[in-house]
């Protein structure tokens, strides 16, 4: 790479502000109602699965690792002693699309085998949308946002002058939306100070 | 776990809301020149190399994510193609208390090899902190943080109703704050779409 | 579990007799021809990418560490900042059925992207077996061996008085095999030690 | 990589022959006596927990497949929603070295903690040896092998014709054992093949 030099962080600031604003915009076009079954289906699953690609994929195992303190049988798609998936568990797929190669075809399999599927996604009658127990969706907030799958999802996506990767605004609030699922999962289930701490991990 | 009714969803529309404030809060108290010598020392880097240990490596992944899109060389500490680290390299950390074991001694190897390192962190007089080129100061938001590493650093953070496991303001923070960087990034190398879409991974 | 009491190890030992013997017996039946085109790929493929599924993945992810070791630009299918498929370069696939979804789809891809395919199996006509530019076959060497994918890969195989999981031996064998192709790639690239400890992980 | 031609695979073949070679001469050399140690060990273990760096650790990562599909609670340090360590659990460390930066230190933790230790190692009088409960030391065959951690450990070693990374004849041992306790373990439990594909990944 060339020497590029640079003269301020104007970009960083603002794009910043930009995401901010995406976020506070969500809040209230969330649904309720798809909240509150995805938090009854959370506690009343025997064991709870997550998943996600990319991305996507990070957000889901932030989530879990939230679950995990919180005492839930939870795991991971993928790693290494993930079990098999039965009846009475609970899938959280985590893609913006509701397309991802994999992660749709898994969400399949996971109705085949009769256990609960969420999905947060921002397409509600993408493949994984049509199919879920439970779709929340997250509304993309950034203009020109283009749907469909595949290539163009992964554009960039230039909004006057602040340019993210597609994608980064539904990560950031997926993320923000199940820290804050996790919150009330602490208050639901009474979880005491001391029993979060001895889950936590210690080696 | 015993049958829990859920009610209602106001605990994950008022914790976001927290969360959002937070994050406001904290735009205007980041280090301006800090940012500007990160992203000049990021873009000089020959290679870029990013840790962190729980749910802030997973920040530093999806960061290194867009970094490789963004046609960097940037390689995550741990994962099984990763190559040494040379003096002409930049390595940045990601923890909240400055202190986890593991990444403060890999940070201090990093800074023997003569690496840059640069830290995203909450404690300036911490053993990154310290030891860093560039500290990118987060400053925590919530009420009642607590100083020191260790169980304390672990502890859940009761802020009268809303209740977060302690690091999720951080996390979550350090995520936006990076995937701003990638904006300002984007601009500064004038990479081209094109060029962009060449490097996603197809596979 | 129960209380179970151990009374010797007889069947730790003699099931590394078995593993052993089925070494010895497949090195006799690899396809010479095969191998060394394998390595004249490896040599000369811009990029090389691999893959697998489960344990045949680990298998992948140790071979990839010896190539990085080696100094080629190697990535495997899946990590963090594993870049871009193109036409000039080489993706090696493990999988012991050939049929291993995702990998055999993921095979198909590179195929379409014009890279090269290398496929290490047992199953010579199966779906990734049939693509490969290059399939290398494993001979399955235990007794009552079945074909196909699917659940009847993962049933447990019962030898005499040894049982294995299946794949037990392909995944040992696989290993071997890629560690003796190290071996000889060393010495193709005339590798000095110190440009080889150069490359080692420092971090 | 400059054009190189390749003319046989008989590095290839040799290298098999004399890694077989080294296998067989191992098993004289084990420990009975650690091994029924290590198998009542694991299986009166409450949770099981494995970890090694490197290549060490992708074969932790295999046998822990293996534990989870015999029914034991197993778990792979480092990953996602891995919980704590409590003095009921065991905790198996595989390191050839017995210093290995990290794995010692977690190894030390473990014992404080009060589980049980169980080391995978060739040297009895490392760290990590003189520690554990049980020290299941797999004798190193290769000539010329170097005492000592760091840069040492990591040295290419040549053996007349045949070059190998140093650890390979550690590693592909230490998989060869541990497949083979999972062949006792799977006697001892009695588990039954409709239980074990229970548990065999699904998704």
């Amino acid at each position: 790479m060339k020497k590029i030099e640079v003269n301020d962080c104007e970009e960083v600031l603002s794009s910043m502000r930009l995401i901010i604003g995406n976020l506070k915009e969500v809040i209230d076009k969330l649904d309720k109602e798809a909240i509150k079954a995805m938090l009854q289906k959370t506690i009343d699953g025997n064991q709870v699965f997550v998943m996600g690609a990319g991305r996507s994929g990070l957000v889901a195992k932030a989530f879990a690792m939230r679950l995990m303190q919180l005492g839930l049988s939870v795991y991971v798609v993928g790693e290494t002693t993930t079990p098999a998936v039965l009846p009475s568990d609970v899938m959280i797929a985590i893609s913006r699309s509701g397309e991802t190669r994999n992660i749709a075809d898994l969400g399949k399999l996971a109705k085949d085998i009769g256990s609960t599927l969420i999905t947060i996604t921002s397409k509600k009658d993408s493949t994984l949308g049509k199919i879920s127990d439970i779709a929340l969706i997250i509304p993309s907030q950034m203009k020109n946002d283009h749907d469909g799958a595949g290539y163009l999802e992964r554009h960039m996506l230039s909004d006057d002058k602040n340019m993210f990767p597609l994608g980064t605004s539904f990560e950031i609030t997926a993320l923000v939306f199940l820290d804050s699922v996790v919150s009330q999962l602490i208050m639901l289930t009474g979880t005491s100070e001391a029993e979060l701490k001895l889950r936590y991990t210690n080696i």
